[in-house]
């Protein structure tokens, strides 16, 4: 449901030593803020813990009370580095139990896949009193327990769960954003960003340099939850960087 | 140097909101990880927070803390949103000044490309205290102080900061690890997975499935900082899946 009274927050733990060492590149970072947005709902913090149960329980209970929703990636597989479920029940308060419809599920998945063994059947786990996200990928499903959302660490099956979350959480009114590019460098620009921000109370813009084909340029995003505003807003930006002699690329560089 | 009688620590804070809307996929996570691994310190936790001087200074202070460093990328260029350096002087309880060294080389860069403009003179603002990263792309340099490293949000200036910290920094024995692929689901083989790091108490052993060719396969990445020990603990996990008729790759898949 779509709320424009207030901003809905939620705040995103990822999980996993592999993150911490740099052997894999997260890419649910990304894939979980785009999808926030497009939800009403501003991601406000991320933390990536190692695989320890203090630094999840810790991460966990402090960014569920301070935001709407906490999202969780990672760690919820067969294997015995596989230790959210655990930690989040821990950080609930909460037994950890086989959740009957989770081993349904993965009983109907294994059947022509080799069955249902003691390692599978860890996948059906979860906190007391949780619900379920469907996983149309591989089964195991991720949990629901109150405004904590635990999902998968592969990029792939967490697009899947979000997908099945998709307009179900309420959120405020989304975020809008513009960007142009320009082949300006930002400092040259410093004081017309400024200014043209301070001009437009409901806009936000943003500054990112790039450098290539050995000129410097940067992309100007514009945010705000006012659609007239941040036209607003843009049009004076474009016309701003016209006096200067610089042309706007719409759409970004 | 290398003290291997200790374990080092480092923090990583991303600042910046382009991370969290999506925008823009980090890409330091990961370089700051794979640096910091050859520098012989473990990255025990990111957190990316908004453009948000509390954010900022929170996650600073309880950082550097518990960390022997603690490094920071993003915010720190000659517009409106960097923040970056008032923030953390705040934290750090100094006041900002223009640091004399990197204004001259701010000075030295600009020469030839405009001179040295107001908004390109905030790059020589420094928590007083500080001592410079050199920057070899863009002039404005990175910062030091104390036990914090403030570094661009621009990957490739990031890497080159990096570059120049490389060597300087104490660090423990550097932690080892090999990795060997197998087209098995992760489930088949936990036990064996389990009961393998059981045995050799330096190794930790973690499981990445994936899914691709219409099969199911994992990596194995065994990690130790005593090589006899990681050569052994990979040695008998491949024992242990050719004892399952299943053939180890070494290097991963």
């Amino acid at each position: 449901m779509v709320d424009s009274s207030r901003i809905y927050t939620a705040a995103l733990v990822v999980i996993g030593d592999e993150i911490l060492s740099g052997r894999t590149h997260d890419k649910n970072i990304a894939q979980v803020a785009a999808w926030l947005q497009v939800q009403g709902i501003r991601l406000k913090e991320v933390r990536v813990v190692a695989d320890d149960t203090p630094a999840i329980v810790e991460a966990v209970n402090l960014l569920r009370a301070r935001n709407d929703y906490l999202f969780t990636t990672g760690g919820i597989g067969p294997t015995h580095d596989d230790i959210t479920v655990d930690a989040i029940a821990e950080a609930l308060g909460v037994a950890v139990i086989v959740h009957p419809e989770a081993r349904a599920i993965l009983e109907t998945y294994y059947e022509t896949r080799g069955g249902l063994t003691e390692a599978r059947l860890r996948m059906a786990r979860t906190p007391e009193g949780a619900s379920l996200i469907p996983n149309r990928y591989t089964g195991a499903p991720g949990i629901r327990y109150d405004n904590v959302f635990i999902m998968a660490g592969v990029p792939s099956i967490t697009a899947g769960m979000l997908d099945a979350l998709t307009g179900t959480l309420d959120g405020g009114a989304p975020l809008l954003s513009e960007t142009i590019g320009c082949w300006v460098g930002e400092s040259e620009v410093a004081d017309l960003l400024r200014e043209t921000e301070k001009a437009f109370e409901s806009c936000q813009i943003g500054s990112y340099p790039f450098w290539g084909e050995g000129r410097t340029g940067a992309n100007f995003v514009i945010r705000s939850v006012d659609a007239q505003q941040l036209a607003a807003c843009t049009r004076t930006l474009v016309e701003g960087l016209a006096a200067l002699g610089k042309a706007a690329v719409p759409g970004g560089i």
